[in-house]
């Protein structure tokens, strides 16, 4: 039993917190087991702090002990980064009952929330007070402010909006010292030394623990308006970002780009989505016409009604009106439709049509799922190197593994695709993955870093990928992130083994 | 003679940069004398190398001897960051000729440019290209990107773009050991470890030599117009701001607010320029009105024609047209008059008249020199508590100061006020400075503390506020900053004694 170790650390924390949240017993995997289920660790115990000062409390405890701590918020993570690992010596700390908001500003257009604030509930506290708080990601009814700023989370608005940390403008954080660090700060300009805001902000609990955070808030756009267009291809998507940065500036808040094959698989396994430029083929009673594959991953007898091997999603968020927006998209789409990046598009005309495009574009990684076991990335690379980039992995993975069908969607906007590859139809899938993936994941990440891109664009790289950023990251920059982590976290205590092996 | 000491490394940096790019003796002042001539230091020598391999061999001769760094790029800075100090032992490397525009990538709206770039060359670059790169600030005809960044510098634009953190995507930096760090990523998302661009961004040189940068760019806005309006308060003009949040959403690229004696002092030194709504007391034969003195730091004797306390500036950039911009401006009059927030308000028919407003705006630092001598600040507070600062400030400098006469602008929008001191009217400035600045300066700082507001909010700290700091910084933030110092320059030789004393 791991409650018998450390029994006096144990009851520390229970009188830190409460003996009802030391949590050591009975089935916890909700704490012990990441989202995607790649790994199930064992925890000596899930303590579940109601107050900084508890945090503090704990974080001075542990470090006493020598027991290394797990922050955790809604586990909802992709990098498997917020689990324990198999030793059962670690303690979980779980931010959950630290939710509440704290604060809201409306003129310093701030809010001040605990870590533990479900992102969803922020969007709401914003939305009820006339506010916009922009992130937004799959995940957003269970995770928490706290994690998406400890992974610096991206989602769909970062075009517009920046990522979590540009979001941010302070933080409370407990140290790996359990010193409390008042950082709350409201202001958006602050150059009182180094920025210690940021280091924190994609630490991923390994520099110390985010307690709470202010965050920045915008008007709410008058309306939001979207469509989708069908384009000729990559290039093609990538000259209408172009066009859609001038016509739209600032109204552009989302930008995501879909290949033909990741479509496909939502028209397959939800045919009531009603995925557009797809009702041709739905309609067909013949077979599907054999044609060369266009470059981007999609399979020649899943070609859609227009043949395009991309189809965009735009968003247009405008200050002003819905007919502005609309006009403005109009003017948009009849630009890109003559100058040929555009082959066919459409404009939602309400919000429930709105809703039921997104739907589609997020409903690609279940589609995956139906069809099968796939490798996943999250990838980015310059915007401008995006259709090379493409054209050359995906030659390069047909060339070396017969079969392998490409899921290419992502924000184009941002640079940032989920390059990830399904099984050969009809396989083994578990055997492919079992087989292939290391095999696959080189050769996607050797590309990647052929053209200067991330092989972790927005999901961070938690216990997954530490290897392959020893392959990927230069040893001048990994040399720095060691020196900081020695010197934030002496002991090695914070989320021992994730981002930086020590 | 200081070029007798350390032949050795002289006659190493000779063979390094040339021996036409290592100063050592003539008139250095432009690398040792601060741009507001407050400190005047000694150089063991200026190296002026052409090259990051340069730079590097630089830094670790110099290492090898055990001699301290000062980066410097325009030498512009406000806070004593980047110029020697007066031992003579210290090595001043210059970053001017590193002012190459390595590439521009019109997809991935970004720019690549050495340290040494003028901002105004950097500008005028995008410019050419059809984009916009947004920093602007007093010093972009003399100062560098390297300086901008090294101080996260602000401006006036950072209500919509942010400070020089924000437009920063990726750095070349030399670190302390003289490794080159290539991180000139376009990515606009990257979660693979420790945001190391942030932690260099804001460290004035006291981390490592940034050598280049890859910045965003945005389109150039189809139409910018100015308006000035008068507000009856402090209050009133954070009402105003938050009106133009919602009526211009991100068109909203600049609010600035001036009190009604920085003003004054515009129209009293520099008449030509015409600052709207002072018409009536230019003309005035009679001695001006007498009345009790608004809050906000006018003096009774310089009402303007309209008796408002402050002036406010804004500037809306539109992507659409300028008819478009002018339409929303309007629309933001009126409701902004209709509320009362504002009470008289004129739109710039042209652009000569824009940059007139500007011009106005940007003499106050100038009308103030004409004046005399004066102490200045650069702080920031929330938006929403400025008012209750600004009032409490000014009654409690007024209450022990004597004839006290307060210059108080600043960009509103960013909660950034350039909360300045000028000496009673009559007196020996010179006087009162040396006898009451440190009075004045413990009376503002303070009071910002008391609003948990910055004591430096966009120009830095450098040796100037490195005594402040240690009183205002929370301990813990101090100790990271030190621990961070301490793990990624070990030897305490770059710019030391900047930011943290070691």
């Amino acid at each position: 039993m791991t409650s018998t170790q450390h029994p006096a650390l144990l009851e520390e924390l229970r009188r830190i917190t409460g003996p009802a949240h030391v949590l050591c017993d009975g089935d916890l995997s909700a704490y012990t087991q990441d989202w995607r289920k790649r790994a199930q660790g064992k925890a000596l115990a899930v303590v579940r702090p109601a107050s900084v000062d508890e945090v503090a409390a704990i974080v001075k405890a542990c470090a006493a002990a020598g027991v290394s701590l797990v922050p955790q918020g809604g586990n909802t993570g992709l990098a498997v980064g917020s689990v324990p690992d198999e030793s059962g010596t670690q303690v979980v700390l779980s931010l959950q009952r630290m939710n509440a908001v704290r604060a809201m500003d409306a003129a310093n257009l701030t809010i001040t929330v605990e870590a533990g604030c479900i992102l969803q509930s922020l969007q709401e506290a914003a939305e009820k007070a006339g506010f916009l708080f922009p992130l937004s990601l799959a995940a957003e009814g269970s995770c928490t402010i706290g994690g998406n700023l400890a992974t610096n989370a991206g989602g769909t608005q970062v075009l517009r909006y920046g990522n979590a940390r540009d979001l941010c403008l302070g933080l409370e954080v407990v140290t790996a010292q359990g010193e409390i660090w008042h950082g709350l700060s409201g202001l958006r300009k602050d150059n009182t030394g180094y920025d210690l805001r940021d280091l924190f902000v994609g630490s991923e609990g390994t520099l110390g623990i985010i307690t709470a955070a202010t965050l920045k808030l915008y008007p709410q756009p008058a309306a939001r308006l979207t469509a989708w267009a069908a384009v000729p291809s990559m290039e093609a998507a990538v000259t209408l970002l172009g066009l859609a940065h001038r016509h739209l500036g600032a109204g552009l808040t989302g930008f995501e780009v879909m290949g033909q094959f990741a479509l496909s698989l939502v028209n397959k396994h939800f045919p009531q989505l009603r995925v557009p430029f797809f009702e041709a083929v739905a309609a067909s009673a013949g077979p599907p016409q054999a044609r060369p594959a266009p470059s981007g991953g999609s399979e020649p007898h899943v070609v859609g009604s227009v043949g395009a091997p991309y189809c965009v999603l735009l968003e247009n968020s405008d200050h002003e009106s819905e007919a502005h927006a609309r006009e403005q998209f109009e003017r948009l789409l009849e630009t890109a439709l003559e100058d040929g990046c555009v082959s066919d598009a459409v404009v939602a005309e309400n919000l429930a049509q709105a809703h039921q495009l997104w739907h589609i574009r997020e409903s690609i990684p279940l589609a995956q799922a139906e069809e099968g076991l796939n490798i996943k990335h999250d990838i980015s690379i310059a915007v401008s190197r995006i259709p090379e980039f493409v054209e050359a992995t995906d030659a390069l993975l047909r060339q070396n593994i017969a079969g392998v069908r490409l899921v290419n969607f992502g924000h184009l906007g941002d640079g940032n695709l989920h390059y990830n590859v399904q099984a050969p139809e009809g396989g083994d899938a578990r055997a492919f993955l079992r087989d292939r993936e290391e095999e696959v994941n080189t050769l996607v990440y050797d590309s990647v870093a052929h053209f200067d891109g991330s092989i972790s664009a927005e999901h961070g790289v938690g216990s997954l990928k530490t290897d392959k950023l020893e392959i990927y990251k230069s040893p001048v920059a990994l040399s720095m992130m060691h020196a900081i982590k020695g010197a934030l976290d002496p002991l090695n205590i914070m989320n021992p083994g994730r981002i930086v092996k020590l």
